[in-house]
Parts: structure tokens; C-alpha cells; sequence
């Protein structure tokens, strides 16, 4: 197995980048190869803008699925989103670390989606979940929150957490280029928890990776379900 | 009213473009002062990290909460951060148009959030909700989406826009801090449809926001049904 971990927090000896060393070493205990993108160390541009696409299909207007579609079916796409896209294309299983700020995404792992996950290559029309251009790859992520536990969920304060408010991540970007995405590893309170609690999660993430084949995956809007517009099929096959 | 508009679009030319300057000619009509940070034009930084921070709490390790709290409290901050502090502060209603990427945000929007949008000024402990640093404020989003009405709600593909998909932005973000959130204007579908039913829909945001003060409020949690830990009351209130 190869795996490809994209990595994205300003603070190089946080927890978060603890989290990420022990998902790396636990892979490569188990067999695997294991590539890292991490984002802040590469002053990775995380701003889609037209100069993503040297070489235009449309010179006068910008649209950036149809220049994502036009660069890279020509080769021409900005050199540090080819180096991404080729990592992720290598990769069995992609793993994301990064803490949560404002209930979702760093700006800087967004902007790494909004750039390198390309129209065309990734998803179109009706390529997407189950048939994205990602299926058969898996995803987990491995993430921190300044919140505790019970302030997630359907009765909580700020409600669910998986399937609300990083919906737009789990399901609306991972899933919806096909990848399977195993149910994530998140730490809660990180800021405020003790020395022992910290170590204690972070046995918890390195059992997790161990096992990480039976881990389960989050349900994703089956295709079959709908119909050649997207709308709900009347009679479910 | 003063109202400050941060607009978020690589193509200047663009549909969402043309509803900023509906939005902005439509509140000077009813004697409001508009301001405007077009985050694109002024190359606005998107990456939270130290060099938000030139004067250190913390010297050795970077907690970016504790920063912002610190920075601000001694007038430390950055100074592209701080003239969007001040924007935010003079403002009666904020507003918000971008196009929707990967069910989110673009990135370059995204970091203004991470990193305007200051633990201690903005939110902090059990300041949030209706207790949040922007009580008292207003905020509306015009957001153009690539996909069309039927693929979202509850029993649809994608899922509810609002409170799902987007939830982490109205709720978990312009919520979150205190803001009074606006029922959005969302534009389907908008690269594939022709040019009568964009000024369709420029027309009806025009019909919007002349009766904004009338638009009514996406929910938000209150904190009246909360314990102090942020847990849900048994009784409620």
C-alpha cells in the first residue's frame, strides 16, 4: 500500500503533527510507503487564480472548471498542482491532518483542494461519488478541535460534526470524487487537555491506523439512487 | 446603515462580480455607505501562521487562539488583519458573495475567516452564538453554485445546502461570533444558464436586498438551552 499524507498546521511541533508522525510510522510498520505533503513547510499557494493556467483555453474570461479540464488534458497546468495531482494519483490511501478552525479546513489545505482535486481529472457531469476519478482509493483524516465531545451531535450545540458540519469536507470533497472515507480520528480540546490525555489519544490514533483495513466508512449518496439529472430516482433501484 | 461587502472571485468579469455591484448599488439606493474588500484585487493573504504575530505571548510554540487574544489585546496584530478588524467593526451588515467551491468557501475567504476573525474580539469561552463579539450585526451571503436546485435538500444528493453542506460558514462561522444570518441568495446553476436568466436572477437579489431589513434569519443554537459546560439543558429553559 501506498499512502500520500497531506498535512496542514502553522505550529511544526504541534499535536496535530504528532498525530501525523504516528499515522506515518504506523503505516510504514505495516508494509506501506508513505509520501507527505506538508502544506506550511512548502508554502504551498493555496489561491486558485488564472495563474493556475498558463496556457488558456479562453483568454478573455476566466472559468476555472473549464481551464482545470483544458490544462490538464494538455499537460499545461501550473507545475506545483501537477506534483500534487501525481501524488495523490500514486496514493492507495490519503491521509489528512489538520486542526479545525472554523468548523472546518486551514485555508491553506482548502485552497490545496480547490486547485489540485481538478474538473476533469477528479469528478464531471455525472462522474462523482461511487463513479468520481478517485474511486477505488481510500481517505482518513486525523483531526484536533478546540471543542469537547458533547458539544457535537444531533441534540449538541453546534450539531453534528461529521455528517453537518464537516459534511462539506467528508462528503461534499472526499466522497464526492469517489474516495472511500474511513471514518476519521478526531481529538477533541486538544488545547486544553494534559500531557497524559495527549498521550493517551495518540495510542488511541496508532491502534486506529493499525486496524485501519476494518475501520468503517461514512455513507455517501449512492448513485443508483438518482437518476441521469441528479434527482432522486421515484422508483429506488 | 453602513454596510461592508468582501467579495471573493478570481474573474473580475464574473456573474458573482455583477451581484456584488447589485448588492453595493442597491443598499447606496436606500441611503446606506457601502465599503467593499474584494479579497482577490488586494491579493489578500489567506495563511494564518506566525507572521500574524509579530509581537509573541508565546515565543516557543504557536497557538494561534492565544495570539489572536494576545495580539489584539496589545494592538500587535498584523496590519492587513487589523484594517479588516476595523472594516468589520464599522459595519451595521456584512456582506458576502463567492462562489461556491467544493461546498465551501474559496480558500482565499476561508483564511480571511481564520485569520480575521480574532479569539477574544470576535468569540472566546461561552461567547458565542447570541453572546458573540458581533451580536448586534447582520450578514448576508450571495453565493453562486454550479450545481442546480434539486441536487440539494434533505432527501436529495448532496444533502441540505444550509443546514449541511454550508452549515459550517452560516452557522459555525458568521453565527458563531453573533451575527444575525440573512436567508442567502443562492444563484443555481449559474455557468450553464443563458444570459436572460442571469438578469433573472440579478433582479430578483436587486428585489432582496431592497427588502433586506424584511429578510428573515437562518436559525441558530441558543445558548439559553445550554448548561455552562455547553451542554444541553435537561430542563429546558
Amino acid at each position: 500500500m501506498h499512502a500520500h499524507l497531506i498535512h496542514a498546521h502553522p505550529e511544526p511541533c504541534s499535536f496535530v503533527a504528532a498525530m501525523r508522525d504516528v499515522v506515518r510510522e504506523t503505516l510504514v510498520e505495516q508494509g506501506a510507503t508513505v509520501t507527505i505533503s506538508d502544506l506550511y513547510e512548502m508554502r504551498f499557494n493555496p489561491v486558485l487564480s488564472a495563474a493556475d493556467f498558463p496556457v488558456r483555453a479562453r483568454a478573455d474570461y476566466l472559468n476555472c472548471a473549464l481551464e482545470q479540464r483544458h490544462a490538464h488534458a494538455a499537460g499545461t497546468i501550473a507545475a506545483d498542482i501537477r506534483d500534487e495531482v501525481d501524488k495523490v494519483l500514486a496514493a492507495d490511501l490519503l491521509v489528512f491532518t489538520f486542526p479545525v478552525f472554523w468548523f472546518s479546513m486551514p485555508a491553506i489545505l482548502k485552497g490545496w483542494f480547490d486547485r489540485v482535486f481538478l474538473s476533469g481529472a477528479f469528478y464531471g457531469g455525472r462522474r462523482i461519488y461511487g463513479k468520481g476519478g478517485l474511486a477505488g482509493k481510500r481517505a482518513f483524516a486525523a483531526i484536533s478541535l478546540g471543542g469537547r465531545r458533547h458539544m457535537f451531535g444531533d441534540d449538541a450545540i453546534h450539531g453534528d460534526l461529521e455528517g453537518q458540519l464537516l459534511r462539506h469536507f467528508f462528503q461534499g470533497t472526499l466522497g464526492y470524487v469517489g474516495l472511500a472515507v474511513h471514518r476519521p480520528f478526531i481529538a477533541y480540546h486538544v488545547p486544553y487537555v494534559d500531557e497524559a490525555e495527549r498521550t493517551r489519544m495518540l495510542a488511541e490514533l496508532k491502534a486506529a491506523v493499525s486496524m485501519i483495513d476494518d475501520r468503517p466508512f461514512l455513507p455517501m449518496p449512492r448513485l443508483d439512487d438518482f437518476d441521469e439529472t441528479l434527482a432522486p430516482r421515484k422508483t429506488p433501484r
